[in-house]
């Protein structure tokens, strides 16, 4: 049989599907390795992104709560907690995916590089901050953080429950990209742009040198953006549902198996996915199937993604 | 001239240089970073380094205050507080080493990998934890942690005040050193084994695949031991103080500018340095030097550090 060129594949994990707490992130990346390594026996090569949405939230609860308790613990601004929150689970993800190989004997590498990803200062997503980050908040809880944070912009919920939002802004440039594509092509197993990456704005008041920005990247564009500067052949979002649904939790609702751009747009015109959850997935992969011919996304579940690679499971998007 | 081949030279920063908050941390590191340029530019390929002990005791402090107000936080283990630690200052190095490029318009690429180190489980350091961490307690407060978790010790220092211990194992092996040596063969500035490394031991129990382990790597052992696999010819340890002395802050205080192995070795059989501070730097220093023929130490300080390298400042360390 003659050698066949391996896929390189970027993968993208849920932060919700991680869990709460460090143990139960770590009994969920362990469970999810061996399937992982799956992947890599199907002759393809892996990138692994993930995102941060409920760590992140955590680090800079636990940062706010001890801070306002005792002042010897600094507040910490959003993307130091995002580069804590990157640390965090590619340690856990690194650990994990080597104790499947050293199980299976396999000597293959894992990394997980610290990444920065540049977005537009004049992005209009700064005028319009969407992403609710950190724990539901009272009104007093709120304007209090509001009168001691004047910049920091909030929206109510359901219940008269708040929540902090910030600016989710286009990514445009991952920082660490020759990093990144080094290992790749020395075939490491790269964990790359946690969390859609640290954003980071070009301050030109400092000779256009990088600072972080209080924002957060949508993790599957952060991802798309991965997958494209990666010339990988798929991008794979893994969530906590096997297929993108049609009438989403009616009666009526019915799993895809194949979509096509042209059919994703529409529906996502139509408002068929939910704006926090599938809209921004199909959105991720509508840009990628379109940004070279040949390229494909599938959207499916964690436990079964060798089985949606291989196309049996999950939601194959194609031009 | 004919082409001279780069030196490799491993450079620890101490992590009490690096201040207390990350606004700081990051004005330490922004003027740090021209520094680091400038030992590139003497011909050198770099690796950094740094120790991590003010800011994984800041971490784990957020995480046990907030914790004890609110239990959604959950209590954040000290592997992972670690590797927080090494995200949170790598971003921050990255970035300033990054700015410091930018304005000098070299084009070099900079890369944190996350790093676990193996330690021994047996080591006997487990039975005789050494290593403060964390914030000074009242008594009431120690006896309140030692209550909610009977395996940590705690140790008293003057004044009656407490602090947390933990074991400072010797580091044995470099879970990641195959990544850090791939970035470095190709010519990036890598920033690895932060704090130590994350201390990391085979977990029989689980057919010997990594768990993480309450302990802390001493940072200058776990520089040292990434300077030998590195194939370092130079190990340069930066702290607060221009060279290491005898009789350090008394009136016959004497700096030394050239250190021998026998002399460093009778030094501090006499109890000459520190026991947190210098003397595990000398000892760093001697373990290195006496791993190969022909390798050097320098101790000298962050703000002189080009000219401790060119032999201007500093304590040499040698065979």
């Amino acid at each position: 049989m003659a050698y066949e060129k391996p896929d390189r594949v970027v993968i993208a994990l849920g932060g919700n599907a991680l869990g709460s707490t460090p143990a139960e992130q770590m009994r969920r990346l362990r469970a999810a390795a061996p399937v992982l390594l799956r992947v890599i026996e199907q002759n393809n090569e892996i990138i692994i992104t993930h995102g941060n949405g409920p760590q992140i939230g955590m680090i800079q609860t636990a940062f706010d709560d001890a801070h306002a308790d005792d002042p010897t613990v600094p507040a910490m601004p959003l993307p130091e907690c995002g580069a804590m929150s990157q640390g965090y689970i590619g340690y856990q993800l690194q650990q994990s995916i080597g104790a499947a190989m050293h199980k299976a004997y396999k000597r293959w590498h894992v990394a997980t590089v610290v990444t920065q990803i540049e977005v537009d200062p004049d992005d209009p997503a700064f005028g319009h901050p969407t992403k609710p980050i950190g724990p539901f908040l009272t009104e007093a809880q709120m304007e209090a953080m509001r009168d001691a944070h004047p910049d920091m912009r909030f929206i109510e919920e359901a219940g008269r429950r708040w929540r902090r939002v910030v600016a989710s802004p286009d990514p445009k440039k991952i920082v660490e990209y020759e990093s990144i594509l080094n290992l790749l092509d020395n075939e490491f197993i790269v964990i790359a742009c946690g969390g859609g990456g640290i954003p980071v704005v070009r301050d030109y008041s400092d000779k256009g040198a990088y600072k972080g920005v209080d924002a957060v990247i949508d993790k599957d564009m952060g991802g798309e953006l991965l997958a494209e500067d990666c010339r990988a052949d798929l991008f794979v979002m893994l969530t906590a549902v096997d297929h993108v649904c049609l009438g989403f939790g009616m009666p009526e609702q019915r799993e895809l198996t194949e979509l096509s751009v042209a059919d994703a747009r529409r529906y996502l015109e139509e408002g068929q996915f939910g704006v926090g959850s599938m809209a921004p997935k199909v959105s991720a992969a509508i840009r990628f199937v379109e940004s070279r011919p040949g390229r494909a996304c599938i959207i499916g579940s964690l436990e079964k993604a060798a089985e949606a690679i291989a196309g049996l499971s999950g939601t194959r998007i194609h031009a």
